[in-house]
């Protein structure tokens, strides 16, 4: 009988790769190089025999879940720029290798989000949606345990809501004002550099030549008032962005991930109390979180693809 | 063979009853009066009652969707204010008297948007939002041709979205600056006359006592610069929703309804040329289209409720 759950998370650099019970549990895991060679022919192949020398009885997989950097429609792969896939039909390609066609695939934010509703955070919740603050601001949507993935599969585009809509800096999509450009990590360095400019404020990082989100963070927890003056503001707008998701898509929670928010409970709660300060009832009871899962949410949320079907 | 699908919308005056074929043709509907005393005990039974007056067989109906106005989750009526309902069961009340538990319930905005996906101007379209500008600012959210309720039914409360965030004008909700304070009837009204206040300058409705958003809108259409600047503040904030609206769930059309649509291509245009300013390329082929079915959308949606199951 078959009895578990693949799920896969493709990345630029590593392929994670999970074996999972449909409870969401974690059995085992392991990690691959991802070879970018060739448009990213050999991928598929490798995750393959990957299996295959870890001696996986196939015939007990249920299916394989795939989460890919990149716009999926249909478990059709749009466009993976990092790995050189176009169009590419993985379930196709990879079910033939393991001679089962359940196989499933989505966009890595939209997994990340399901991973946490499988296996983390949102365990147990059917409306989530995720905001993964990392270099950029990526998002997930789920509504009803399913990923709006949208037209173009670029539902769930939080980053590039504006949401400074009169003075907003330039982000790399084109617009002004993205939060993206506010609530990244570079987006939270630029935002500090500008208020340094603006304010001309002495700063505990003044005499350090490069400036990371993470110690801009670390100051505002050591009271600089230019990083606290900075990280208000991050929070301000990610809690604008919250009002604007709750009335939209109305989550039971909003869960924070990637590597900015591991700040903690330092950011959540400013986050928590700028969201607070709206009041359409209706949505007042959306909770915001921290994400539990680490890198490891993308591997969990392509095991739940597996199990929505 | 049941062939039938009846779509019920009912609203606070009066309940409009539809029969279609599945493939969204209207082939016959009626009103009758909505009876909100006693609670609105007496409603599911003049529905049941209207439908025997007019010999319907029974027997050929696959099921019945109601649109009703006010919150619904897992088909269970959260609260109508205006008919008097609360955690009132639908599927339960309605199904026992037409011996048919092929009941299915959902919001009216909800409906109203399925319905244009059904047979109006989104036909045959999977993702779609709607926004109803009517004396509020009502909306949907379609995911995959179902609706996206959310956590609390506030799924698609698009009017509530704050557009203005830092000058806004007070909405019912207790917020400041929420969409329907500026782009609803009500709000283009507001708009105008705060517009006449801050620039004092003369207009061709200076001479009527009440003023409405139809008679700013012909003005604007007339010419009239102070109607003109109102209707472009509005098109900017619609616009600028859109954008929200398009990185968040990606429809493929995004619909104007209610009365103020009315206003036809004039202001279309002026919404989507605003839209059109944002950059982001992967929402950049999302339409924005006027609704087509007016009043009677929610019919449409409604029956469409039954075959999404």
């Amino acid at each position: 009988m078959s009895t578990y759950l693949i799920g896969i998370d493709v990345g630029g650099t590593t392929v994670k790769i999970g074996k999972f019970l449909h409870t969401g549990e974690l059995l085992s895991s392991y990690e691959i190089k991802t070879d970018t060679s060739d448009y990213g022919k050999n991928i598929l192949f490798d995750i393959y025999r990957s299996l295959l020398d870890r001696n996986e009885d196939l015939s007990q997989i249920i299916g394989y879940g795939f989460g890919v950097p990149g716009p999926v429609t249909n478990n059709i792969v749009t466009q993976c720029v990092n790995l050189g896939w176009e169009n590419y039909d993985i379930r196709e390609r990879f079910g033939t290798l393991v001679q089962n066609k359940n196989v499933f695939v989505n966009n890595d934010a939209n997994v990340a989000a399901l991973g946490e509703l499988f296996g983390g955070a949102a365990k147990g919740k059917r409306d989530v949606v995720m905001m993964t603050l990392g270099t950029g601001l990526g998002g997930g949507v789920i509504s009803n345990s399913i990923p709006v993935e949208g037209h173009n599969g670029a539902g769930g585009e939080i980053g590039h809501i504006i949401v400074d809509l009169h003075n907003g800096r330039q982000c790399n999509c084109g617009n002004k004002g993205c939060l993206e450009t506010i609530a990244s990590a570079s987006g939270i360095v630029r935002e500090f550099n500008d208020l340094r400019a603006e304010l001309t404020m002495p700063s505990i990082l003044d005499k350090r030549k490069y400036i990371s989100a993470k110690a801009i963070m670390d100051a505002a927890k050591d009271g600089d008032q230019l990083a606290m003056n900075t990280i208000d503001n991050v929070a301000f707008y990610l809690g604008y962005a919250c009002h604007i998701i709750s009335v939209t898509t109305n989550p039971e929670v909003i869960v924070l991930g990637g590597g900015v928010s591991r700040a903690g409970a330092f950011l959540l709660n400013k986050v928590a109390n700028e969201f607070r300060e709206y009041k359409f009832i209706a949505v007042h009871d959306t909770k915001i979180i921290l994400a539990e899962l680490g890198n490891d949410a993308g591997m969990y949320g392509a095991a739940l693809l597996v199990l929505n079907g």
